[in-house]
């Protein structure tokens, strides 16, 4: 037994292009693509995070129409899509993790902007292949990215991904991968198979 | 200097869900989420490959808006938008590349599907670091998956991606990422930094 992996997709509180916090909406592709990889990689649940009543029903309407509805029949969406929930904040994930596991996760954040990363990817993939320990809630933001508020309460803070330095030619360096391929590259670099 | 990277995105030949030839549709998302992974990690161009004209001018659209239009003033998308090009076939753009880079490209793909690998992830990641050598294409294919003849006529075969086997408990394997997923997982796996 592993320890259990969650996922957050954060659309309240992140920030703006210029920085201001802002709920953001959510989108149809997000939660398909968080589902597929979540299903992919083993993670036990998908929370779609928002405090907005009518985006979190419009989430349980596509989630109803793939788990019960016409697209049922389609059973390998179905199959990821059912591992997904909403939920009102952050907190609100935590708590339903507590309930579901008997323990309180700790969080874990990653982000363009990520500045002192308290773990390395390497050191994190080990960490969840210790058998003890707490469930560990990945945590990522849409928009521009999850609010300081969210960053600073994380127990634990990875590295923004990037390139092989020894790649790096006389490009700068581009910090800016959609939500669907960071939760992507995140979910392989902890639980991918290294073939 | 290290070898060229390109990226295809192909919508013909693919495999419907029946596992029939079709052409698929061009998706704004993948547009813009393999323009953002190719800008992170060094792609030189990404090729959007569709023999429908139709669908050839829409992603013409997409780019002159992103590019030229009123999206340009959208700086960090307007710099991932430049490296992306229409092409009408695989070989199209394989011809494109052989232009810009004056050495015929090897092709290279993936997929849930597939059966000999011809280099695991570790020895293309080796190989991408070597000075010498021709230009690398890399294929995706939407909808259910690249056609066969496409599989047979690759110099090279990567195996599917998927989670480590010590993580992999009862749950039977899934193959089924979205393709936004499967292009940044195999853009960071070749060319990603491994902190």
């Amino acid at each position: 037994m592993n320890r259990r992996i969650f996922l957050a997709l954060v659309h309240f509180p992140v920030l703006d292009r210029q920085g201001q916090v802002l709920a953001s909406a959510v989108t149809n592709v997000d939660i398909h693509d968080l589902a597929r990889s979540a299903r992919t990689f083993g993670v036990q649940r998908v929370y779609i995070v928002t405090p907005v009543t009518l985006q979190q029903r419009m989430v349980e309407e596509v989630l109803d129409h793939w788990t019960k509805g016409d697209g049922a029949a389609h059973i390998r969406r179905a199959e990821a899509l059912q591992r997904v929930a909403v939920a009102a904040s952050l907190e609100a994930a935590a708590m339903a993790i507590a309930q579901r596991t008997g323990l309180a996760p700790v969080t874990a954040v990653t982000g363009a902007q990520m500045l002192a990363p308290t773990h390395s990817f390497a050191q994190m993939r080990e960490e969840l292949r210790r058998a003890e320990g707490p469930p560990v809630l990945l945590a990522f933001g849409t928009s521009w990215g999850l609010a300081p508020q969210i960053i600073e309460s994380a127990q634990i803070r990875l590295p923004p991904v990037g390139r092989d330095a020894a790649l790096q030619g006389d490009e700068p360096r581009y910090n800016h991968l959609s939500v669907r391929a960071a939760v992507a590259i995140v979910l392989d670099r902890l639980l991918g198979d290294t073939v």
